[in-house]
């Protein structure tokens, strides 16, 4: 490594910043308002008015699945920056702090005479799964503006959302952050975020990933949409096809890394009683970004990113409540 | 009952508005932001800023102590409305929201431009105690105006949070609520909030007392305090001469409850695990004015109560997470 190489930071992630605020429901409130279960709903601000009201009491907490994943890296002992858009009110407030308080440096400039900052409505239901209504608010002012090429140069990684896809300036920003982090030599990685995101955009994501994508993360559903294939393993031959690195996450079953030329099989980490299994996947992501990152071969930095998503599971919400450093340390 | 009375709702509460913020920290953070361990500290705008800023990632949640009462009673499936100033701001949106989505009505004017909404910055030592600071924000603009004569005589109680007592306005409001309360025929209860509180107030608590309460709500510490006697029972004896019915919480070891002429002695619900004990004297207060307005004698009102500050104290947060009607039906 020469000089500029060490100073380096791991990963910037690029991705919608939003307050999770969640509450339980029954499933007949999901059908009342349109919300397929254990997805992700995209709305209009009337639209998450009307949910926000019927909703009982709430829990704010910061979320967003990018943020999800870098607050997971601080806490693993990893450093980053974060780009995303809130704006200038309270709930923007908290984004900024729960992040810049982990060390994640979170510079945009939020947005001041436009939207709220995002939120996502999450419903849990009786048995555990979430269901979210997000609106995005200031997240579809996000744009190339937003993106500096410093940035993307002082970070070995540049992690992109693939919900980011929804508003056209953040797919701007999107293709901007992967054409200067290949420029400058580094690497670009991509989650799919969500089966219903797949399939609004299935299309255009093979593109990005064949361009412009290295490392791709997904769990079964996704992939197996993303390729209309089959199976999982029939998916993940495609998907080694167009990018370096793909790895696949299937809950208890662990998670599959497809190279070029090999398949690493990594076992999910046992936990006492799944609580909450949102953010499993950006925690996932977190662990492995952090194990590359920091020099770790393919399969322990996906023995590490099974750590992260067994801590995120075992607890309500996707933000990590134990030390992930410690929690390493102990385990791997 | 005649007519009136019947559609009497049962309680209206009157309390600082505010959101919680909670974050993990160790002794050496209290000790740097001058927060006594398991108090309240009110801080003005730049130090709560200080102190958020060295706060690590919080999760938010309705607060304030009147606010957890009144939800416990609508969990318990009483009725009732609240009193109290939030700014026109997101804040003050998430608060308005949680009460009003139990059924808890809420029509308190917001401040429009003035300091934004109360919020109390919680921190929890590994120990499991929370230690809080509180801006009080747009809470010191609630005044007299705010107490309208029918929603008082509309309730069977008028209850008051002693931490309102540390605004000049909010005290006139508390004041204006108690003469009309009992102009009307009602009754009018008082929670003594925290030792500090008391510490700050101890002559005009008592006149307030004396002249304008009667039910008392206190803890052990609290009660002593307030009457400067050696110990629980010198200062119960002390209140029941002040008003009808003192009711005083002792963690463990249950509740106190002294009318004129009997103590009643109050076994607390054992819990499987004591997660965080904040919200308990609110919850209990919540299971006592819902029983002693649903024509339940003292004794059992205790035990409701009881039960609400079981379910409290055994998760983190001081909102109710299960509901209690359920939970009262099942153990009484």
């Amino acid at each position: 490594m020469n000089k500029e190489e060490n100073i380096l930071k791991d990963v910037v992630g690029i991705g919608n910043a939003m307050v999770d605020i969640l509450a339980p429901a029954d499933e007949a409130f999901l059908a009342k308002h349109n919300m397929p279960k254990g997805g992700m709903t995209l709305v209009e601000s009337p639209q998450a008015a009307v949910i926000y009201e019927a909703m009982g009491p709430g829990v704010e907490m910061s979320g967003g699945s990018v943020g999800n994943t870098m607050a997971g890296l601080a806490s693993l002992g990893g450093t980053g920056s974060y780009i995303g858009k809130v704006h200038n009110d309270q709930l923007g407030g908290i984004f900024h702090h729960d992040l810049e308080s982990l060390g994640i440096t979170f510079r945009t400039a939020p947005a001041l005479d436009s939207s709220p900052t995002a939120r996502c409505l999450v419903i849990v239901t009786p048995d555990g799964q979430r269901s979210m209504a997000t609106y995005l608010g200031a997240c579809v002012e996000l744009g190339p503006e937003d993106v500096g090429a410093d940035t993307i140069r002082n970070h070995r990684v540049t992690y992109l959302e693939g919900y980011l896809w929804d508003a056209p300036l953040a797919k701007e920003a999107m293709l901007k952050a992967a054409k200067l982090a290949h420029d400058a030599g580094r690497q670009v990685a991509l989650t799919l975020s969500d089966p219903f995101c797949v399939d609004r955009h299935r299309e255009s994501f093979r593109d990005l990933i064949l361009n412009h994508v290295d490392i791709l993360f997904a769990n079964e559903q996704e992939i197996i949409s993303l390729y209309r294939e089959e199976n999982v393993h029939a998916a993940l031959e495609r998907g080694r096809g167009d990018c370096n690195l793909v790895a696949v996450t299937r809950s208890a079953e662990g998670s599959l890394i497809a190279t070029s030329d090999m398949v690493h099989q990594v076992n999910a980490v046992s936990v006492e009683r799944v609580v909450d299994t949102t953010g499993a996947g950006d925690l996932y992501a977190a662990g492995f970004l952090f194990g590359i990152t920091h020099g770790y071969d393919i399969a322990t930095s996906g023995r590490i990113g099974a750590i992260a998503a067994g801590e995120i599971i075992s607890h309500v919400g996707a933000r990590p409540e134990a030390d992930l450093q410690e929690l390493v340390r102990r385990t791997l």
